[in-house]
């Protein structure tokens, strides 16, 4: 037997225990006639001493020898601490060593194991199961198992079955990337990975499955932005005979349970904004409602008055940011400096000055008056003290630039607490987005989502106006779930695929099975997925995911640890039926 | 509102509440002034009636329209039913209807949705989603996560932690053959899809986690036999600082749970027997111990007597069949025939008949007189009355066509009855086994199991010989988990790959990372896997694993539902670097 107790395990109850501990030497104190050892496992860390007097010699001796992360086994006495650390669970006490064993040696790791590590980025992912020691990571992989837990208690209690959907499934051209996997068997042919398990949570609807979820591993072969990666985690959600309302209700259910168990905190209501409305509000589709600072759209105010810069502008809009005033000409110019980076991309800032007296002083005074700026701060919500902070242009451009430099703002005035949390629904998304790209319309959602029954009509004649059954559970700033009502009809969904360009042909190929299905009695049907791994992290109280995942992939999508891709060779090529074309 | 309650849930209690409810229509009766309806849902069935006298007139009409499995939500009221059905928990009860919707017709499905259904295999499985309508296949999924649901809180109560490991890993020349996946972003590299997550809970114990568990998907592209699937289900553990015996107790304690739970089936004792003992008494390392008929060597007993087949012989051994002696000639020939098939491939079989008076009557009286077959008779344990069954040749093919004769013989007898639990630890593998197409010695468990540290010294002059830190779970003669004591440290590893013959390049290239971390203070670790569906499939009473997966795949590793895999377009595979070679 390794050990009695864990390292967490003992307090001043157990004194004159002889126990047996085992684990990684955290740090060694030699002072000659005394050495104290601090002992790590998962569960915590315990004080070893090993004294001249009351130690076996050779036991000091082989102890004078351990070095930062070796493995040991002690037996040994508990005994009371002189000096107490009242920062540890177990500061009470500490061991007086009778036994040492070094169960395996370990070389200088290359970064040091503490919560403040002195490795960076690259160097901590390579020795991911060094960095895996270090406090600030284990605790984040023990708090996502923790919501794991919440989160398929919840809702198998409430009705909910998990049920494992394929990982090896068929490759269709909507959507992002999908990663493929050449058949051995099937000469020529490939599954691909699924980006979500969407069809078949739909089928399992169609199977009487009813109340369906799934914590399942997604796979987008996307070139990645930062925080994304190439697999990731969803709670995946679907169910029968309901209307939006009865998903919206589950889910802030869900939500709030997980509030309140996690952080101790009641959420009394969800409010709900509509896409037009958070686009108008926010700029965004996912707005931080923690704080304020809302759009103000100034066109009919600041427009036809000689500024040919905002005359020209399809949006003007303004943000007030509260005691903004006060900022000096350089905190200004910093700004705007900010908002011209290209990650941002506006080409300049208009501003004014709310002062405390209740003028103003802006930036283009040469074309608005006192009046017109105490209009622009009324409907921006500017107060005396504040700055008007005002971007012009392309309407979906000037609002993207906006809410980022709101966002920026915020966290700058210590507005964005990572222990306030307000979740807000977000509904009524465009069926259809219009893709430059390709020139032609994509599902905003997929291709599965409903339309509004009243907005039908439009799809022929405005098809960007048309609104779905489609919804997005935003927490304090980032979309943590997204979901819809489907479309369960043979013939909407068709009409669906002719409307993303789809030839019959083509739906009939790609999703032959789902439509055939419908036609054998689907009930309606709808359903949300949140990302896990975000959720995690926001409820972790962090905004990057990737120390809530194991073995997170870098930016290239590479394990840096196990160095993946790799190669593979010729004859295991030659039996899947492919060659390289390099 | 789609429905007020579900299916499966009003009672006589609920008589006279106005109530909704929604599903498909599992059958109709038409008597033409009266018309009863099954709604069925997921929870159960409700009798619907319609009545001329009580049902307004278009609601009788619409309902003599009503098909098999169309989707209906209906509005009426609950009412005492005259003629009761003890045989479901709504058989009380009756709903009145007063207003009927169809969400959805349904053409005629192309086999009944029946707990007995007309449909084969193959049909089924195109129409899964309607498959799994029916109550064989909905209640094998209901309860499969109600296994899993009891896994997790257990193994989550007993402290271990579900870890998420990465799905697109390295490919790995050692054991089945991997899943494969062409990486975009790193031209002419490939993931591989993970057998099993290994080597990472290996680096999450060098990482401190510990107590380590998942319930994960795995991937092997092997040729399939019956009852395998390309993607299968692990319930996935490791722990730090254990020996065997810390892993078999919190394991048998898993077991117990879930028997308890689930059967309400107490298990007293977990036996055990080494994998050379199971060999010789039951010829198989899975031996079905819920009955006898165990094997009775017979060589020094049957050799030397001038019977050539048994000189000839490498083992001779038998077993005793009860009851077996009143078998005609014709049974007795049939089971000749039936060991000489293909699939079990004996030369023949030897029989004796152990009469009631004491006597012994076999197909070899020319050779062996009274005493000797009394001498067999107590070797076999065989009994008046008993059959004994003699199979010779080289020891490991009789062994497995012995085996397979005691298994036959049990099922006809009754003998393995699906009610009862007979858990048996098999221990001490062999750690090598040769492998005759290569030529070589291949790791019978994989190449991370620790060798027995006395047989260490046999690695150079009988690796065969050496014994593994290996067990493998057995449950009623299917192998349910099997697991080992790790090699910890990277000498002894490095010895392992070099005895696999691997090159220390190629084991350098291939488990450079799990050899660097053995360096960094690795601790002594051990783990096991259970086969998931086979787990649930057993505790289920059920011996095939299909009807326990939603979208199994079919021998050739066809999802023959969504027809995949499938053919991908030329520039899919050109942004993959790859092309075909047909």
């Amino acid at each position: 037997m390794y050990r009695s107790h864990s390292c967490g395990d003992l307090r001043l109850a157990d004194v004159n225990k002889e126990i047996t501990l085992s684990g990684w030497v955290q740090k060694t104190r030699d002072k000659g006639f005394m050495i104290w050892v601090d002992l790590r496992d998962r569960y915590g860390i315990t004080q070893l001493i090993f004294d001249e007097d009351r130690t076996p010699k050779e036991v000091v001796e082989t102890a004078k020898t351990l070095g930062r992360e070796f493995v040991i086994q002690i037996k040994g006495t508990v005994i009371e601490r002189e000096s107490k650390n009242p920062n540890i669970p177990t500061g009470d006490i500490e061991i007086l060593v009778s036994e040492l064993t070094i169960l395996n040696e370990a070389i200088v790791p290359p970064f040091t194991i503490e919560d403040n590590t002195d490795g960076g980025e690259d160097i901590r992912m390579k020795y991911r199961y060094l960095d895996i020691r270090r406090n600030p990571v284990k605790n984040s992989l023990l708090f996502r198992h923790q919501v794991a837990m919440l989160v398929r208690n919840y809702l198998s209690t409430e009705g909910f079955v998990e049920v494992e959907t394929p990982y090896l499934i068929k490759s269709t051209p909507e959507g992002a990337r999908d990663f493929v996997v050449p058949s051995r068997m099937n000469e020529g042919q490939f599954y691909a990975l699924p980006q979500s398990p969407q069809t078949f949570k739909q089928l399992l609807m169609v199977g009487g499955m009813d109340k369906y979820f799934q914590i399942v591993k997604c796979f987008r072969d996307e070139d990645l932005r930062a925080d994304r990666q190439p697999e990731f985690t969803q709670i995946d959600c679907e169910m029968a005979f309901v209307e939006q309302e009865d998903i919206l209700g589950i889910f802030e259910n869900l939500t709030r349970h997980l509030l309140k168990e996690i952080k101790g905190v009641s959420i009394a209501d969800f409010p709900r904004m509509t896409y037009d409305e958070a686009m108008r509000t926010y700029g965004n589709d996912k707005p931080d409602i923690r704080f304020g600072m809302k759009f103000g759209e100034l066109n009919t105010l600041a427009q036809h008055k000689d500024f040919k810069v905002f005359n020209d502008a399809e949006l003007v809009v303004g943000i007030a940011v509260p005691g903004g005033a006060s900022y000096t000409r350089k905190e200004i110019d910093k700004l705007i400096d900010w908002v011209k980076r290209p990650q941002v991309g506006a080409l300049g800032m208009v501003y004014a000055k709310c002062n405390e007296d209740g003028t103003y002083k802006s930036s283009v005074d040469k074309f608005y008056d006192q009046d017109d700026l105490a209009k622009w701060a009324s409907t921006t919500g500017a107060k005396p003290g504040d700055l008007i902070c005002v971007l012009s242009g392309q309407t979906n451009k000037v609002r993207a630039q906006l809410s980022a430099l709101r966002m920026e703002l915020a966290e700058r005035l210590g507005l964005r607490n990572p222990e306030e949390f307000a979740p807000l629904w977000v509904v009524d998304f465009p069926l259809l987005e219009w893709d430059e790209d390709t020139e032609r319309y994509h599902a905003m959602h997929h291709p599965f989502t409903s339309p509004k029954p009243e907005d039908i009509p439009l799809l022929d004649s405005k098809p960007g106006d048309v609104r779905a059954n489609a919804y997005d559970l935003v927490l304090n700033g980032n979309e943590i779930g997204g979901g819809s009502i489907r479309i369960h009809d043979s013939e909407t969904q068709a009409l669906m695929f002719d409307h993303l360009g789809f030839t019959p042909e083509e739906a009939k190929e790609q999703f032959g099975f789902l439509m055939d299905a419908f036609q054998y009695g689907a009930p309606p049907h709808g359903g949300i997925a949140f990302g896990f791994d975000r959720l995690v992290a926001i409820l972790g109280g962090q905004e990057t995911i990737r120390d809530f995942i194991a073995f997170p992939k870098n930016n290239s999508g590479r394990d840096v640890m196990i160095d993946s891709p790799a190669n593979i060779d010729t004859e295991q090529l030659k039996e899947l039926h492919i060659k390289l074309d390099l």
